[in-house]
């Protein structure tokens, strides 16, 4: 026999191969970084001569985790922003955060902190998928783990693409890089169906088949993007993939919250691996993932924690345990995903969703010496029934934590020994990390202190800046409108109809000034409404100056087509106060001594009041303008007949708010 | 201001009082076992003379955690079995444990090894729910936790009482014995609905009123029992407690997992308390509890972490978490029980559940010093945000572990110091309980290594012998049977139609035997199964001794009705093949020479097999009797004309294989 570098003795060897065969007084020989045999302590100890031995003291010894789904930089956002919805968490958090910070060097220290935990957790091979790819691949390799590192592409803008081009050559760039690396096994990731174009999705399979690389996407992870490809595609997420001819490639499925039979069955046929993420699709609220169907049509199903930012640590024994716990709690099947199943997802598995099952998630010779020793004497594994051999398995699922890992070796390489990190300066880590969280807290709180801020933050549209000038005059009983308006010196340009909604928020601090969701629907000649367009406007706490005859300047601070749900801005900007605000408008686009003029004949319907207003309102960029249009509308109001000493200074708010 | 005898300085402060206060920079003062004052560092450092100052270093100090539901002592079953229905867990392997083992001696050991690990994850409260809950009680208190502590009661025989009787005085004596205790609040327990008599549950509200102390129940847990109660009842189990009188008594609920709105509204009307045991509920399937409306209908929600045989430990990190996730993933929304309400439900909600609200689960003057720190340095929980004050919460739920509680105080007293435990000898009871699990395994191997003691572990009925006689004819096509039996020397004493469906277990060794379970369905004149009767029959391997002409003998080693279902003995006893035979049977029970025997007269529908079979049979306890019988079995055959040459051996499930 072929002498080994390393024999571990004196261990409860669990294979995780498929027969799961298992040593109670076991050993491991290692040599070049692989696994030469696996077997009873006193036959390879009598077998295979050694350079060095170690005793494992008893502890299990097993293949190191796989976490198949990771995001690991996220590692730094761990808990910046929790309990909100997905698309406030998303779009107001993570991405401006991410477009503000994101970049080599958060890559690579978030990545490195990540590292320090997986280690910790007993993890030997991660799959991550983030941007600046290169930053975490290096950063992973120096780490000494194992990695299927996806460069992400999709159509918006990236922290490291203007473009999706610019995303698909850093890819290319990527893949060509690290294509011989003995750690890392480097993948694209097209983001997800619903972030890609058909265009882009095309693109990235033909890279990785290109590369023999494999592609990793977020596939079904929410009931809503499922809805939205059935609406634009007729079909659900999987069979527009295949469609698209992305199953070429070696599919890497992150998710499959949403995934119906026929598509896991695809997935089967592909070839692809999918990978459960249980806590983060809880956390986010995105269901709980078919596993045992999964299961049992044959699919490789691993087990991730998603980033940390929405799990919110990288622990595996968490997640293995929900993995096994769900199948049973949504079932009714206390027989379902046993721990032994459980545990094999998060090993052997795994490993095969990731397309690298030849090389670790298993201790069976040839493969890599990925390995970790679990140390179950703590009172919370303790006692230990060892009548059946699937005692161990249920002792590691139910009862083990990732700090019952003591020692991680990947590729042959002790990477902790004793929970002693051996190949990062974790304490300079941590240092790190908060002086990044210092500067993300700093970002967030200035950008909180103003409603403009996180209104920019959120919308692309840029700060606008407009005065207008106005008149409200309340209108006597049966008061002819029409008429009036027929006056020569009036040229009427257009006119229009609209209800408008209005919905107010105002804050804590009133130099907040006041937020206005408004849709406003168009009525078309039959009295119905026909479309609605939804605007954002946020406006200064007081008007500004009143020139005569209670003509206002006020300043509309921004202004911007809404672009999220009145419920997305309610969470994200937690207003102290809702006022709705709802009335029928005629609208008149006027010209007046040739200078444009728009008059609102308004019925306010929510709060009803009694009553017809007038508005006469123009815009303009300058105050000496506005000054002359203040004379204008004056005399416009006079011309209409309308008695000026009913002029009030309130917005509509405002009486509504009086009204209440 | 009063002189404190203990001042925790240093620490971030969360009193998880009603308004959540916290004091980023605070300090906690202790006098005479309870809290003094909290507040900022500088004012009580300023304000508060001390004997003595604790610097806690930055650390987050909190309540002490209030696990409300557990079985302490299980502790010692951890692991035990796992993966496997819930009747199969409970019925065949913890109860038949618990009637074995479950003494003075296990109740201790269990309950200490138990408190140890509680002390290790920050708990300083626990609800306990077992027998011989005296020694639970003195060993909680030995060890320094504080406990509301409910001895059984149920309609069961159980380990420390033979009838619901002795149960009630052991729990009245139990109550008398420890109602003025500091630590320990002593209860009842009735067990569930199911498992009690109305009398019981009236007995144990008087009790429980009697002795102003709290009633600990099992209410919903699973689907199956509110089924049985409206069934039985004619209503859920809520209102049928309520029409007992139950709620005159503080009652604590646990699970819930399928109460109805309606029934949320009783027990918070009647001012019960509530426990959460996601863990528990999902992994034996129980389902997932609606803690979202029960916290939207008011109801104090705590969480518990149900035994440890069902968990697989008691680590309320674990729970709480699941708590807040679970929320969210069930329903869509991902701000349903954010962190600060999961953080509550384990301390001041918990507290408040099980009706010591003034006493404990949160830091203000006046309440028990029950404390923890909260070490949040380590990698999982890095780095910390602190732009809002809710961060913290995040912190602790989505990412402390049990292992970063570092010290833990009640009433005044520390019980762990930086990891050490101080009022449990832990190594010792590692290893005693090593000792009980060596016990416990050897008890259910041995159990194991036969299916009879498997399965007398489980019926009731004792282990019966009986001889059996039998020749088997294959009958000619046209064989007038009827006709036959009218033979003067054949005396017909009753006559019976059956329908028999078997099944056979057969096991990987064949020295186990085959067990038979049977369903008999009896054929009415009208040709309609009216009843049906379920039996287990146990066979030996081998015929043990042929006679003349293919009479052989055969023991039937145990014979029993079987009041569980094929699914349960399929689960429990894990056959390695199962074989179907159907038949349609003709009885006739018949005297001959003033002797008994039966004949009869079958059709086997399945395997569908050609032709009809005739059977004489008789039972003896003798063996002499049997060769006796032998002979006169022969006469019957010859006597009712039938071919003896075509007599054979098999059994039918043996011409069922062949047939295969």
């Amino acid at each position: 026999m072929e002498k080994a570098d390393l024999l571990l003795l004196n261990a409860h060897v669990l294979t995780m191969d498929p027969e799961f065969r298992s040593f109670p007084e076991g050993a491991v020989a290692v040599r070049g970084g692989a696994i030469l045999a696996v077997g009873p302590a006193s036959e390879l100890r009598r077998d295979i001569p050694a350079q060095e031995t170690v005793d494992c003291r008893g502890a299990i010894l097993m293949p190191a985790l796989v976490n198949a789904h990771t995001h690991a930089a996220m590692a730094l956002l761990r808990g910046l922003a929790d309990d909100l919805r997905l698309d406030v968490w998303l779009l107001g958090y993570m991405m401006p955060v991410e477009r503000q910070f994101v970049a080599p060097d958060f890559v690579q220290l978030g990545t490195r902190l990540a590292c320090a935990e997986l280690i910790r957790g007993g993890v030997g091979t991660l799959a991550d998928m983030y941007y600046f790819e290169d930053e975490a691949a290096s950063a992973i390799a120096d780490a000494g783990l194992r990695a299927v590192c996806a460069q992400t592409v999709m159509k918006y803008p990236t922290p490291d693409s203007d473009s999706f081009e610019d995303g698909l050559e850093r890819a290319r760039a990527f893949l060509a890089r690290w294509k011989d690396h003995p750690l890392i096994v480097p993948a694209v990731a097209a983001h997800a169906p619903y972030t890609c174009t058909e265009e882009i999705l095309r693109a990235c399979a033909a890279l990785a088949v290109e590369f023999d690389a494999a592609l990793h996407i977020h596939i079904a992870e929410t009931a809503q993007e499922v809805e939205t490809a059935r609406r634009e595609y007729g079909m659900p997420e999987v069979p527009y993939l295949r469609h698209l001819g992305v199953f070429a490639a070696k599919v890497i499925a992150a998710h499959g919250v949403h995934l119906d039979e026929g598509e896991m069955r695809t997935l089967k046929k592909a070839g692809a691996g999918i990978v459960h993420s249980p806590t983060s699709n809880l956390k986010l609220a995105s269901g709980i993932a078919p596993v045992s169907k999964m299961l049992e049509i044959g699919l490789p199903v691993g087990i991730g924690t998603d980033g940390a930012a929405s799990n919110n640590d990288l622990d595996m024994f968490e997640e293995l345990r929900l993995a096994a716990l769900l199948a049973k709690g949504i079932s009714g099947n206390p027989v379902a995903v046993p721990a032994r199943t459980a545990l094999a997802m998060a090993t052997r598995m795994g490993a095969q969703a990731l397309h690298i099952g030849g090389r670790t998630g298993s201790l069976e010779p040839g493969k890599r010496a990925d390995l970790l020793l679990l140390n179950l004497a703590a009172v919370h594994a303790s006692p230990k029934f060892d009548r059946s051999p699937d005692s161990v398995y249920s002792r590691i699922v139910y009862s083990a934590k990732a700090g019952d890992v003591t020692d991680l070796m990947v590729d042959g390489n002790w990477l902790m020994r004793d929970r002693r990190l051996l190949s990062l300066p974790e304490a300079d880590l941590l240092h790190q990390a908060e002086g990044m969280a210092r500067r993300l807290d700093s970002f967030l709180a200035l950008r909180e202190s103003s409603v403009l801020s996180k209104l920019i933050a959120i919308e692309t549209a840029a700060e606008e800046e407009s005065f207008e000038i106005q008149v409200k005059v309340r209108l006597a009983e049966n008061f002819p409108m029409l008429e009036q308006l027929t006056r020569p010196e009036l040229e009427i340009l257009y006119s229009r109809h609209f209800r408008e909604y209005d919905t107010y928020f105002e804050f804590a601090a009133p130099d907040q000034g006041r937020l206005r969701y408004r849709e406003d629907q168009y009525v078309g000649a039959n009295g119905e409404s026909e479309n609605a367009r939804y605007r954002l406007t946020l406006t200064g706490p007081i008007h500004e100056r009143e020139f005569t005859g209670a003509v206002l300047l006020s300043r509309s601070r921004f202004l911007a087509p809404a672009t999220h749900s009145l419920r997305f801005y309610r969470e994200y900007f937690q207003p102290a106060r809702e006022i709705e605000v709802a009335k029928e408008r005629l609208r008149w686009h006027i010209r007046y001594r040739d200078t444009e003029f728009f008059v609102n004949y308004d019925h306010l319907t929510r709060p009803a009041l009694p009553g017809r207003f007038l508005e006469v309102k123009a815009r303009t960029w300058s105050r000496r303008d506005a000054e002359q249009k203040a004379g204008m509308i004056v005399e416009i109001v006079r011309l209409l007949g309308a008695e000026h000493s009913a002029a009030f200074r309130e917005d509509y708010v405002e009486l509504a708010t009086r009204k209440e």
